[in-house]
């Protein structure tokens, strides 16, 4: 007997048949003789649609309001999934995450999580009950205010809360069979993988694997809990995120797969002085602004002038914000001129062991040079090799490395592959 | 400067429009220099919405999580409506009734105030801000569990509030002017009453005037809270709920109005032995099953049989539990039958001094008689008389007893009249 944390995205509630299907399953996994903490987002697009409502009121909702607003949205689903398993003849109980003990910090609309302190869910397991927990969303700690948590909030809660309950395992349930080499909507050769180290799933999320968030392997990781991400409409194993996989072939590259992301947007600071701490006054009015910065380039400094170009990729979204604060500090720092450029994707490379294997970054450009593909900012870390191209030329990218280094699938596995919800 | 809380139904806050002019109204009261606490209820059809969807997920839906499934309904009309009252200008906070310190029993469904606590409340308000807080919810005080207060519930909450924070006034905004002599769309002539007692309007509410409801009348009773119940569409003076007003023809009786309710049935229980403590077993078992009884008669025993008929009124929704409930106690009393009657209206005259007056009761039942209407039964109180008549027959009875008791009004004031929400 087991302890199994599961989380159900918003297309798996989104509507009462879904709902009732899922229920079948949880109960299904109760009768197995398990423990069953269930996590659920808001139905299919009951956020969007609040959000509509919102913009219609106000065009700048106060972040305090929008999150008492957004977490109905989880209480509907949360309640109606009770319901469902009660007429299954097992009880349930729901619980928002207040009452789940997700305790945050005040900031509305992406809050940390800062404890988890389930005694309430603790008491339901115990009394044989299925406890429903709302995902995305938690108490603030000072003005016990509710929050939400931000892009990834439900798979951290689910993630969070396993760990808090000392679970065996945090099954987040989606819409694909688990993790793939890459996009199979790109490459239809791509195979699942069936297990993945979590610092490789963190580089495979934080470079546009939509699967998991970063943000919720980031948490399994510092309380090494496993993550079984699989398919809600069918009983398959899916891909295991744990701790790296012992005694197999650890001094070989290993490569994971081809993730790209054609979220971002590339801003180019012109002309920075090449003076002592101008990067950093940059990078610090961007992080005020709590923008996140990807990737950053940084040329050597032209003789002549003495000034240089910055580089760096941004959540599109943040784009305009950035522009802003930036042309704040135009004077200050004395740079020429801003350079924005939204057509831009991403083509990153994940696997263990690439740093000590100069072959692989080789036939990596190489690959993607043969595509006829040209290569405008690089990054890299341990275990990942990040290049920036125009978005047209993601396709061609991501499928000549995935060729290049025999990630392809004999047979194809993949048949639908989605972003998960919050 | 006042402390003024105001509570608006459903339909007041039906959509963004709607919501949107109800800010504006709580910001001018607030410009003139008041302090303002809003009671808000869900938005139009939102309750029946999820009800529908509950339905679809399960045929009988557990209380606890239909309270949990409801209360998301306020949750998004306080959010929109302090989101609204923020692009005014003005600072509002929503809170839930757990937030506001609504504390309940944990009767889900029909929970009980037990308590207010409204430290945040009071909090929000000496910030300068406008609290805006759901009607019709708590949290039950034993299991921390989120509760419904029923029918009534949100013009409930509002007076609790109102009588706990010390509030001047209660507002309770609705789609009429205020409270008539009698169902204007009965009665054309009927006018406006400016002002009534608590106990006349309790009697009011009890035999069907839909504006207040009984439980929020008895509340303001106990406290002394002024109630001024008045149009959302008008800045007129509506009716104002209070202490019996002094001084005003004291010994006189002075005719309220004429309520009238079609949303009872009657059921007789038929030869009943003439025994002591039969009536008691059957209103303890119809009280065991939650059922509110209204009108009781019980007729003189037949002196051959020694047996004798009971017949009471109760909400209609109640009769198949109320037949079941005394069917299991058939043998035990011994009765012969039961007589189930859906077709029936209750026709009320109320007013202060009736009782004394037995000119009154004369004059009404002769106006009735005067119409052709058969009263099939009689129940008094010292400010009521109500006469159960054939539901075909309630609007000849409320015109006749109107016009017999001078309550047409030269000038008809009201245009339109309806059930307030929740």
């Amino acid at each position: 007997m087991a302890l199994v944390v599961q989380k159900y995205g918003g297309s798996s509630v989104a509507d009462a048949e879904s709902i009732k299907r899922v229920a079948q399953r949880i109960v299904s996994t109760k009768r197995d003789g398990h423990d069953v903490v269930v996590v659920v987002s808001a139905m299919g697009d009951t956020t969007d649609e609040l959000i509509d409502l919102a913009n219609k009121v106000s065009p700048l909702p106060p972040a305090r309001e929008l999150d008492m607003l957004l977490t109905s949205g989880e209480r509907i689903s949360m309640a109606l999934l009770a319901m469902a398993i009660a007429n299954l003849g097992h009880e349930a109980r729901s619980f928002t995450g207040s009452q789940a003990g997700v305790i945050t910090d005040g900031t509305h609309g992406r809050a940390r999580i800062i404890d988890v302190t389930p005694g309430r869910i603790r008491d339901a397991i115990d009394d044989g009950s299925i406890a429903i927990v709302a995902g995305f969303q938690g108490v603030s700690q000072d003005s016990k205010d509710i929050t939400t948590l931000g892009r990834g909030g439900s798979d951290t809660t689910a993630v969070a809360l396993a760990a808090a309950l000392g679970a065996d395992v945090c099954e987040i349930y989606t819409d694909v069979d688990g993790i793939f080499t890459a996009d199979p909507r790109i490459v239809p050769a791509a195979r699942r993988i069936p297990d993945i180290s979590y610092e490789e799933m963190m580089e495979m999320a934080a470079c546009g694997a939509k699967i998991l968030h970063l943000r919720c392997v980031e948490y399994a990781r510092r309380y090494g809990m496993p993550i079984h991400v699989r398919s809600s409409f069918s009983h398959k194993t899916g891909t295991w995120v744990k701790n790296s996989i012992e005694g197999s072939q650890m001094e070989q590259a290993i490569i994971s797969g081809v993730a790209h992301d054609r979220s971002e947007a590339k801003i180019t600071v012109v002309g920075v002085p090449d003076k002592v701490g101008e990067a950093a006054t940059i990078f610090s009015t961007l992080a005020d602004a709590e923008i996140n910065i990807d990737m950053i380039v940084q040329n050597v400094s032209a003789a002549a002038t003495n000034r240089t170009d910055i580089s760096f990729t941004l959540p599109r979204t943040d784009g305009q914000t950035a522009i802003k604060a930036l042309n704040k500090i135009k004077e200050r720092i004395g740079f020429d001129s801003l350079r924005y450029d939204d057509q831009i994707g991403k083509v990153s490379l994940i696997g263990a062991g690439m740093r000590s294997h100069p072959g692989v970054t080789a036939k990596f450009f190489g690959s993607i040079a043969d595509a006829g593909v040209n290569i405008e900012m690089i990054s890299t870390s341990e275990i990942r090799i990040s290049v920036v191209v125009d978005q047209d030329d993601v396709d061609a990218a991501v499928t000549a490395a995935h060729r290049a280094f025999d990630l392809d699938a004999d047979q194809v596995e993949a048949v639908v592959y989605g972003g998960s919800g919050r």
